[in-house]
């Protein structure tokens, strides 16, 4: 496939549609003509890419005609809506919401960890979310070479997550804190939800709405998907995720137990440090581990502090932080689409 | 044990010392006599105490004479320099540093968890970690009725718990970033390690210096701690523990395996609604969970987000906040003197 594509961008200027834009260019995507699309309201505005200004038009189901991959990261509603338009009209989506990522017809795609199912897809493929993304980057060459039994993750995640105007919140409260003035949180934990809380100096324990059974969705979806991307339904899984006063930026303290019991920190420092999309860094004596500042902009999953649990052999502890914007979003659709052609799956 | 009381604060112009004074004032502690003692670089500064302005003094090995009780908060060399003249003295110290934690001669005491303890003291109680002494204010109740095997807690950690100057920092740190201008770390992590890192929009993975074997002594703490104080030398017992760019209140997320394979998340609440220091907040439906920024200035401990683990009937996850000033260190330091009179300890 040497020909260049048609692609589209829909949410082309929200947090992620910009880093997907970003992206598209850094890693000079074979690219004819880019479609930006977003709703009528942001539609008119101008985004520049490889220094040519691209005005962005509304999406409707007629936005798809000719378009090879649509790169879809707008809301769940607008996924639901327009990617079975686009995919009649012949286009790959890479959906970057919730909307089809349970969907048995769908792949949902981790490069480093299950590229090969991309061949299955029907039209649709799933981006995870972004912190089952980063913690399977770090995990997949774990469980390939040693086994995995059990995850028990908490998170420690930032508000980028939840979209510009949550960044904009987290700002804009810990001004007011500093300054003594009042505030009046309505965008987090999760803007179409009851109540809102401070998240400026707090840590808010719940990510996306509740379920019945306790867990927030944003808990479920680590759980859920982590087994099916890893096709592993018995694999026990377990997630506490917490919302933090960062910007951009995920991390998780992350608890697994493998099948064999012989293996050492060098060892999985050693397959780290060679693993695909991982940076290691994990040197405590020079105080050495990763952190969400450091790793804002960078496409790699950061992986330290990797320790032996000292009551289970078989028990190992990690920290892993990536750009949720990127690895956990942007980066990994743009990756899927990488693949696709790789695969020779664009006709 | 009618009498009051001759009491000293050690470390009186810290930021535990300014909390412990404050507590002893609001519990209406039985004080004959309030000694405040700092180093010679803050001795002659005023505080008030029940309206009353007191002078601090420096203190030396001769400031403990007829002191009954003597609370230190002002570092560890400080305890082990001094602590043993006040016991010369006749004092009984309630020590806040990490000086005599694992001295198998001093009890280490949360009063709700290991009260009796305090009948072997040999003239030194030491306070717990602030980390440890919350978990366990949760989990001894759980302990007590159903049995414990495992503990893996992740934490989420406030500045304040590395002194004044670390709250500081935070909200230097902050402002600069927010008015685009430069800093300097230098407090966070640890003051007297080698490299400081960034904590306003941050999480810092390093809570005190690292071990050999990768954890660091914060960690450490809080595994070696939790076995002394509930007896269970075999407890499963791990922990990463992570600085955030909060200035008051840790919260922590603690993954549990119990003995009893048929308890309920219903159980738990119900345990744990009567449980003394506890105050459950556990209503995901309504939002209510606990947060750092709700639980500053009250001395219980907070848990909610209380769940059964999906694949393991015998493991639950819980939530669990406190101000780590208060419950952390000075509330249960002056907790630990009151259960000393009712018990009649104090000669």
């Amino acid at each position: 496939m040497a020909r260049n594509l048609q692609v589209a961008v829909v949410g082309a200027t929200g947090a992620v549609g910009q880093q997907m834009i970003k992206t598209l260019e850094e890693r000079n995507f074979p690219i004819e003509t880019l479609t930006l699309l977003s709703s009528a309201r942001s539609a008119g505005k101008k985004v520049t890419f490889k220094g040519e200004e691209l005005t962005v038009q509304e999406a409707t189901p007629d936005s798809f005609k000719g378009i090879d991959i649509a790169l879809f990261s707008a809301g769940g509603s607008v996924s639901q809506e327009l990617a079975p338009h686009a995919v009649k009209h012949g286009a790959i989506v890479v959906d970057n919401t919730s909307a089809f990522r349970m969907d048995e017809n769908v792949p949902l795609v981790v490069p480093e960890v299950n590229e090969e199912d991309l061949k299955e897809h029907n039209g649709i493929i799933a981006n995870p979310n972004c912190s089952t993304i980063q913690m399977l980057v770090a995990l997949e060459p774990i469980r390939e070479k040693y086994g995995l039994n059990k995850v028990i993750v908490s998170t420690y995640q930032a508000v980028s997550g939840a979209g510009a105007a949550a960044v904009d919140e987290l700002h804009e409260q810990t001004k007011a804190i500093l300054e003594g003035k009042e505030f009046t949180p309505s965008v987090l934990p999760v803007k179409s939800d009851k109540k809102h809380y401070q998240i400026a100096f707090n840590a808010v324990p719940q990510i996306d709405k509740f379920q019945d059974n306790g867990f927030t969705f944003e808990e479920m979806k680590m759980i859920n998907e982590t087994k099916k991307i890893m096709h592993m339904k018995d694999l026990s899984v377990a997630a506490t995720c917490v919302r933090l006063p960062v910007a951009t930026g995920h991390a998780e303290s992350v608890y697994i137990e493998i099948d064999n019991s012989d293996v050492t920190v060098s060892d999985l420092k050693a397959l780290l440090q060679d693993a695909p999309g991982v940076t290691l860094q994990d040197d405590p004596a020079n105080q050495v581990y990763p952190m969400p500042a450091d790793c804002v902009g960078k496409n790699d999953v950061f992986v330290g502090r990797i320790r032996q649990d000292l009551d289970e052999a078989r028990g190992f502890h990690l920290w892993v932080v990536s750009d949720n914007l990127l690895k956990g979003a942007a980066w990994n659709s743009v990756q899927i689409a990488e693949s696709l052609i790789k695969l020779n799956l664009v006709k």
